[in-house]
């Protein structure tokens, strides 16, 4: 089939904004769908299209300028002004509209906070009961299982107001004392603090 | 310099979480600054560790076994049983501990909901006024800078309780229900309710 190939899934806003395009031109495309289980979405194709959806938009006006709706970017006879006003809210759009409705969408579809505060605080009881057997996680010695809850653990800690489902389980909270005092993570908190140039 | 090169940001979870292993193994490593403005942050290598920080971390222990902490996935004189522990919890919390704690880190990240609205609808009153003048953003014809809004209105209004942001204001309720009664759109919802097999 001629025409555009465009990796889904059609439910990301970024795919679904070209897709709107492709057939607002009558440009012929396929969908391909991608199976996040196997991570194709963090193919570099996948990616140009999450990242730059609204250059593609404009990529696609201007290479089938004579097919479809011809004034998407303005129409012809208006000239430079009739283009700047769509630049201009283009722009709107995407520095001004899109940063708070993403944000809203995300929150949203993240649901409520104290869902996501209950969940982790029932993961935790756990966790103290595990640590009441043994000092570390995996058993006596600090291991990989330890050290990948530090930077989870360490924003919501540091950062947030809501240390205290760390704090409040006394195996829970000695075990986060301990690893993160460890020299290789107050090491890692060190270069948060100063990046490289 | 010998070593591993690790592209930050260092604030990313993930790549703290394969510094805090480098540091662990005393592997030479020099951290690269990334330029998010620059979207390096997309390249293949960035996107790695994103989304790989435990294979990566797993990795370095099994390429370095001999150097700094021998112990990270279980000692040696322990034999499989302590490695099966390791696994059982590093997997406790990728699978457990990890998705309502991101969840959460990312909640707070955003602040509270009733910001994102705010900034949102403070967005939609200047709106409002433009399109109490023309019949879409730009003048009198829909433009991609209308066809760019409709992902995220979709979201709000179709899957959220917030639609009354844009209903509430006559004409941004007019100008939606006209951009999204466009075949292109309904079109492109009807994908998302039947992806491609």
């Amino acid at each position: 089939m001629a025409g555009v190939t465009v990796y889904g899934p059609a439910m990301s806003t970024a795919v679904s904004r070209v897709l709107a395009c492709l057939l607002e031109k009558d440009v012929p495309f396929q969908l391909v769908a991608v199976d996040l289980a196997k991570a194709q979405h963090r193919s570099p194709d996948f990616l140009k299209i999450q990242a730059e959806s609204r250059a593609i938009c404009r990529y696609i006006c201007d290479k089938y300028a004579e097919k479809g709706n011809k004034g998407l970017l303005g129409r012809k006879e208006g000239g430079f002004v009739e283009r700047a006003w769509v630049e201009q809210w283009l722009e709107a759009e995407s520095q001004n509209f899109n940063p708070p409705s993403s944000a809203l969408v995300l929150q949203l579809a993240l649901g409520p906070i104290e869902k996501n505060e209950g969940k982790l605080a029932k993961v935790l009881d756990v966790y103290e009961r595990r640590l009441g057997e043994s000092r570390f996680l995996a058993g006596d010695d600090f291991s990989l299982a330890d050290l990948s809850h530090l930077p989870n653990c360490h924003y919501i800690i540091s950062a947030t107001d809501r240390g205290h489902l760390f704090a409040s389980r006394k195996n829970v909270g000695r075990w986060w004392e301990e690893i993160s005092s460890r020299p290789s993570w107050k090491k890692v908190v060190e270069m948060q603090s100063s990046p490289p140039s």
